[in-house]
C-alpha cells in the first residue's frame, strides 16, 4: 500500500501534474485487448479509469472489488467529468467472493427482499438500494433541520419502560435483571413531558409493536419521527406545522435529489400546503356515495385509506388527505374530545394511499384525564405517577409522530416499507 | 381563550400599536400593593409584564402557571429589552399544585436526583436543568451537521438482534413471540455493513448493557454517537478525523451557547486538534513514573484514566488525551494488531478524566477474522452469517462510538452521566 493521500473523487482536479491516488470500488470493467476501463466509485462520486490490459490481467480484477488506483489525471473530452485517470499502479484492498448474486452496477430490480437483506452490504453498494436510504438520511435531515430553526429541542427519551402508553397490548417484554419492562411502544409520555419543560420537543427514535401480523405495512420495530408542542388551541395548528414541515422537507428533496426521486416516481413531490382536511364523518360519507362502503364505522382500513387519496386527488391534484375526527372511543384515552357528539380531536395523515402520521391535540387537565380513564374503567390511580405531570403547569399542546419508513416508502413509490427499512423486523425475523 | 395569534417572545416588536397575545409559563410573580411584575417565559425567551395588582388578585397567579397574557408593548428604557408588557388581561390554562418542591427560577442545585426525575417536567423549565439538555441536543445537531458535510449517510439499524457482538455476556434477552432476541450492545456490524455499501456511515441510536453494577459512569441504556469509514490505512485516520469532528462541536458550542457553558466549566471548551496520542504502554510506564501504580496490565481503570487526563494537561495544557495499542487479548476479536507485540490498532479518548469514545481499526479480511475467533476459542462457523460481508468486497475500515451522555456530563463538569441523561437507566430504575 502507498502513503500518498488519497484524493476524494469529486475532488479531481486535472490541473493537477503529479500522480494522484484514489481509493474506491471497481464499479464497471471492461478488458479490451490492449486497454482496460474501469469505473472506480466511492462516496463522492465515479470515475473512468484506463488501465493497460497487460498489467490488469496479472490482477484478475473483478466487478466490486474495493482497490486504490494510482494515476494522472489525463484531459479527455469524451468523458463526462472532462477526463479521466490514466492508470500506473492498481492496489487490490480484498477479495470477492466468486458466487455473489449480483453486482453493484447491475439491474436488481428483480431481485427478491430476502437475496437483498442477506446481501446488505452489497445491495446498499447498488444505487436502486443505496438511493433509498440515502434520501432516508436526507428526510432525517430536514425534518430535524426544520424543527431546529422553529425553537424546538431535541430530546433522548428512554425505550426501556415499566408499562405502556395505550393499555398493555402488543408490549415486547424484556428481562430486566430480577423483574420484566418492557420495550416502549411510543414516547408519547416522554414528549409531554418535554412539552411542560421545553415547549417545543422532538425525538427521532425507535419504537416497538409486538404485532403478530407481517404485512407490507408493518414492522415490530419502526423509527418514529415524534414533535410535541405546547400552548396550541386546537389541533388544526399541529396539521399547519405538518404541511409546512413536509413541503419543507418534499422542496429539498426535490432540489437536492431530483434526479433520484425521478427515478423512483413520475413526478417530483409535492406542495404539501394544500392538502384539504376532511372530517371523519365526512370521509365515511364520500366513502359511501363514491365507493358504496357501509361497512366502516370508528376506524379507516387500508383500502378505505388508498380510496380516500384518490377522491382527494381528484379534487384537488394531490393524492393526500388530513382525516380529522376520528371516534374518541377508538383513540387514545388522553385524546382531546372534538364538541360534544364522540369525535376526537385526533388526525391522520393519508398519503399516496397510506397512513403515515397521527395526531392530534391531548388532554391537559387531570381531572379530564381522569375522567377519560374512567369512562375506560381504568382506575386513574394506575396512572397516577403519569398524571403528577398534570399538576406541574401543563399547557394545552398536541403532537404527532411520523414513521419513517412508511414515508420514505411513499415518497419513493415502494411496495412495501421493508424495502426502506435496513433491517426490518417482523414476526419471523430478527436478522440480519 | 383569545383567538388572536400568539407572538413568541423574542419576536415582541415595540413598534407595534395594537394589543398583542404572548403565551408561557410565569416564571417570576412580584405583587405590590398597586402594582404586579409577571416575568413571563415561553421556548424563545422571557418578557416582563405589569399588571394592576386589583385585577391580578383576583386571579391568584402562582409560579409556574401556563397563561396567555394579552397586554400593550411599552417602551421602558429600565427593562433589558428597552420595552415591557402593560397587561389588559390573563387567562390561566391550566393549575399548578400548591406542594411542588421547588420551582422554575429556583436554585436547585441542591436537589437530590431522585426529585429532579421525579419533577422532570418541572425542573426541565428550570434552566440549570433544562439548559444540560439544550447542550445536549446541539452535540447531536453539530455532530450529524459535521459529517453531513463530510460525505457520511445517516443509518437507522435494529435494536433487536439475535445475539452480542463482543460475546453473549451482559445481553438483555427480549421474550419475543415464541423465541428469545436481545437488545443491541453496539451497531458495529451494521456500522461494518454500513461501510461495505456507503464507505461512511454514521448512527446516533441507544445502546444497551446489562451490566449489574450502578455508577456514576455507567447506564443500562445510553445514547451512542457512532461512525464508521471506509479506506483508511491506520487508526490515526479515525483519530484525526475525531479531533477535527469535537474541535467543531466545541467551537459550535463556545459560539452558540458560550454563556451556558461558562455557568457550568470555569473554561470555554478547548480546541481538540492538539489533543495527544500515547501509546498504552508508554500511558503505564508514565502512570508508574509519576503515581507509582504497578497494577495495570491489560487496561486502564477510572482512576488511571484521571491521572492520565492532569499527566496529559500538565504537558500540553489540554484535559485529554488518546490512548492507543490497548492489549489485543483485552479488545473485541475484530480489532485490528498493531506490530507483533500483541498491542491492537484500538484506541479511547479519555475527556477531562474519563473515557469518553472508544473506537479504532478493524481486520476486514475473512482469514484474519477467522483466525482471531479461533484464537479465542469461538468456532468461525457460529459467526458464519457475520463473515459472510467480509466476501463481498469489504475495504479496510475503521470508526468509533462516543457515549452521548459521557460527553455531555463532562462538557458541563457534571458529576454524573445520569444527571445528562432525561431517563436514566440502571439496575433498579425503569421509571419514569
Amino acid at each position: 500500500m502507498v502513503n500518498k493521500e488519497r484524493v476524494p473523487i469529486d475532488s479531481l482536479n486535472p490541473s493537477v501534474s503529479e500522480q494522484v491516488f484514489i481509493r474506491g470500488w471497481i464499479y464497471r470493467l471492461r478488458e479490451l485487448a490492449k486497454t482496460t476501463f474501469i469505473i472506480l466509485k466511492d462516496c463522492s462520486g465515479e470515475i473512468q479509469c484506463v488501465a493497460d490490459s497487460a498489467y490488469t490481467r496479472s490482477l484478475s480484477l473483478k466487478l466490486d472489488q474495493p482497490v486504490e488506483i494510482k494515476g494522472w489525471v489525463k484531459p479527455d473530452s469524451r468523458s463526462s467529468r472532462g477526463f479521466e485517470i490514466e492508470v500506473t499502479e492498481v492496489f487490490v484492498f480484498n477479495r470477492v467472493s466468486h458466487c455473489l448474486p449480483f453486482n453493484s452496477s447491475e439491474d436488481i430490480s428483480e431481485i427478491g427482499i430476502d437475496t437483498i437483506l442477506a446481501y446488505r452490504p452489497l445491495s446498499l453498494r447498488n444505487h436502486s438500494v443505496g438511493d433509498i436510504f440515502r434520501i432516508q438520511a436526507a428526510i432525517l435531515h430536514y425534518f430535524r433541520q426544520f424543527l431546529w430553526e422553529k425553537h424546538f429541542t431535541e430530546i433522548v427519551t428512554s425505550k426501556i419502560v415499566s408499562g405502556g402508553t395505550e393499555g398493555g397490548t402488543n408490549l415486547f417484554e424484556i428481562k430486566y435483571f430480577e423483574r420484566s419492562a418492557y420495550l416502549a411502544q411510543s414516547p408519547q409520555f416522554y414528549k409531554e413531558q418535554g412539552v411542560a419543560g421545553l415547549e417545543r420537543v422532538f425525538e427521532t427514535g425507535h419504537v416497538y409493536r409486538a404485532e403478530p401480523h407481517a404485512s407490507s405495512r408493518h414492522l415490530t420495530e419502526y423509527y418514529s419521527l415524534d414533535l410535541e408542542l405546547g400552548f396550541i388551541e386546537q389541533p388544526e395548528e399541529v396539521i399547519q406545522l405538518e404541511k409546512e414541515l413536509l413541503t419543507y422537507i418534499f422542496e429539498m428533496l426535490n432540489e437536492n435529489y431530483g434526479d433520484i426521486i425521478k427515478r423512483y416516481r413520475s413526478q417530483l413531490l409535492p406542495k404539501m400546503t394544500k392538502v384539504p382536511i376532511w372530517e371523519f364523518q365526512e370521509c365515511l360519507e364520500r366513502l359511501n356515495q363514491f365507493y358504496n362502503r357501509t361497512d366502516l364505522t370508528d376506524d379507516l382500513d387500508p383500502e378505505a385509506e388508498r380510496q380516500l387519496c384518490q377522491l382527494a386527488e381528484a379534487e384537488t391534484g394531490i393524492n393526500a388527505l388530513f382525516v380529522i375526527g376520528f371516534p374518541l372511543s377508538a383513540r387514545p384515552f388522553y385524546t382531546y374530545p372534538r364538541g360534544n357528539n364522540g369525535a376526537s380531536q385526533s388526525f391522520d395523515l393519508l398519503f399516496e394511499g397510506i397512513e403515515i402520521t397521527t395526531g392530534g391535540q391531548r388532554l391537559h387537565k387531570r381531572e379530564d384525564l381522569e375522567q377519560a380513564l374512567r369512562q375506560r374503567a381504568i382506575d386513574p390511580i394506575s396512572f397516577e405517577n403519569h398524571l403528577q405531570m398534570f399538576d406541574m403547569g401543563m399547557p394545552p399542546h398536541g403532537g404527532l409522530a411520523i414513521g419513517l419508513e412508511r414515508l420514505t416508502s411513499r415518497i419513493l413509490s415502494l411496495p412495501s416499507v421493508k424495502q426502506a427499512t435496513l433491517y426490518p423486523r417482523d414476526r419471523y425475523r430478527i436478522s440480519p
